[in-house]
């Protein structure tokens, strides 16, 4: 961060001025452009950087959701320790530090290291098909320990942020939040998750209907501040309050973030939410395979890189996207200008 | 290469087994499976990698075709060598090595270095407006200075070769081959390259029609082959030649080749034509802000990776490319199995 401000304006001509035809990198310039506000420097950083996964079981896997069964998420976070999963292999090959937090899930805690640690508020959700999936109290206690992660990120000089997650289920609640944090239908908003078959998707469709209903009802004008707090809490994920407290620290601490899917999209929505701006910091990785992605994306004027289908998460698509942020910042920081090259610019 | 074909069903197989929900990486699984399939391997490797540029200026920028004058052509080779143009940049950040080779500028070559050497075919081609480009005995010696660059990447262990272009006016012998060979109209074909404005459009249009009305009398079915091929040299460039070459070498040698641009894919049409199935050893990184780009690489039967209406040339698309196939090669090779990670596959 720097004292002066860099306007929108300061950014073009800067990016006009270097060898090549204004605008020929096409959506990379907007990108550049993007991370140099951000970060205020014409010479934006994307390392050191950081993926902090945070996994959690859901209630609602009860209600017959999804075709996967809560014991996976246990599994998957070993996996992804181990260095099998998706998320570990491209951390490796992008050169991004891979961190999990366990704040809820069912499975037994692996042993503690570097790079995993169990925080759990819970042994998975209440399920938000029958009772409110967490109290009010549990919500903050999670987005605690996502706070606690983009601090310590900060303390370990990390510049660019990106978060994701692993809960069988998430889907359902991530869904919930996108009705109700941006008004659309359920029907505009649920998807197949990792695969959903016809009557799943029609049981997933009909729970999430319910719960926003009753979500609405405590969300009400006449509401207070508290019930509408509340009303939101009754239908999110451990993983999904966490991620939204790493948004809303990181960005209050200046960092670049990356948003990952559908369900790390709903944890930036909650985040902005709670603290308007967060997502000024935001940079969507993708828009995914997940119905109601884009208008929760477009909810946050954000504009995705790749759009290639994936609806994978364990922050896959953050990852996918960093070496692309990477090449931005090295046009903006290091392409030399025309009269460096001695060419009389256009 | 191994001595057992895998099929279409292997690679698939293998990709399903993967600790992943089947399909949950969208685009990427495609561009893995494509990968396993040029490389008959299940762990495809990108590196070592390499992208060479070539170098030429053209003639038919006499005809009022391009924004930018020919100088422009040798200070950017020089820009490229001295490490300021966007793909000294993107080839650093993405570990690339880079490549430039000198075929035809009108520029005087600068001292020859490890990954710089000047090889004129001419000091630019001929006006295409006015005669034909080159002879063909000129557009086999620029082929040949393309195969000896991927003979010289197989020599050192490149299995992933990418190939890209600086000359000021290619865009012009880019849309004359792109209707050649593809069978598009001038007006399907003719973009506004590095920037021409209304009237610079309008004089590029004309030029291609014209030149393309007569290379297709020399292209009629009666003709000899002496005079197709003729007829192809007529609209070709130094630099697009030798990019062609190095295709068919790298093809036919087993390359994993990265087409870049309108101009480079081009070059790939005029490979595929002289050498039918170099196609199926190449990725297209992106399809470009260029009109007509997108109908060439259907031509090929290849899907761009990318879609950001880039239009700089340099092998920038290339380069940004490469990080995404890095990510699906790893997946491929890296990811454990849901057998390794104790889930019952779904």
């Amino acid at each position: 961060m720097t004292d002066t401000h860099l306007t929108p304006a300061d950014i073009q001509a800067h990016l006009d001025n270097l060898t090549k035809p204004p605008g020929s990198l096409g959506r990379l310039e907007q990108v550049a452009a993007r991370l140099c506000a951000i970060q205020q420097s014409l010479a934006p950083r994307t390392r050191p950087r950081r993926l902090v996964l945070f996994a959690a079981d859901h209630g609602v896997v009860q209600a017959g959701v999804t075709a996967w069964p809560s014991d996976v998420t246990g599994l998957m976070i070993a996996n992804i320790v181990g260095g099998g999963a998706a998320s570990s292999v491209f951390s490796r090959v992008s050169g991004t530090e891979l961190h999990l937090v366990d704040v809820g899930s069912v499975s037994a805690p692996l042993e503690p290291g570097p790079f995993y640690r169990a925080a759990k508020i819970g042994e998975g959700t209440a399920n938000l098909a029958e009772e409110p999936a967490m109290t009010q109290a549990e919500l903050e206690a999670a987005v605690a320990e996502g706070r606690r992660e983009a601090e310590r990120a900060v303390a370990d000089g990390v510049r660019v942020l990106a978060t994701g997650e692993m809960g069988i289920g998430n889907t359902t609640a991530a869904a919930c939040l996108g009705c109700l944090l941006t008004g659309a239908p359920p029907e505009d908003m649920v998807g197949r998750g990792a695969g959903a078959d016809d009557a799943t998707y029609a049981r997933k469709l009909q729970v999430v209907q319910q719960a926003v209903q009753r979500a609405e009802a405590r969300r009400a004008p006449q509401a207070s501040p508290e019930d509408r707090a509340a009303a939101l809490a009754g239908v999110c994920g451990f993983e999904i309050a966490a991620m939204a407290g790493l948004f809303e620290a990181g960005a209050a601490q200046g960092l670049t973030l990356v948003v990952d899917g559908f369900i790390a999209t709903a944890a930036a929505l909650l985040a902005e939410d709670r603290r308007p701006g967060t997502a000024q910091q935001m940079i969507a990785a993708h828009c995914s395979a997940e119905t109601g992605h884009g208008r929760m994306l477009e909810a946050l004027g954000l504009t995705p890189l790749l759009d290639w289908a994936l609806r994978l998460g364990e922050g896959t698509g953050a990852l996918l996207a960093l070496p692309l942020l990477d090449a931005a910042a090295a046009m903006a920081g290091e392409m030399a200008t025309f009269a460096d090259a001695g060419i009389a610019a256009e």
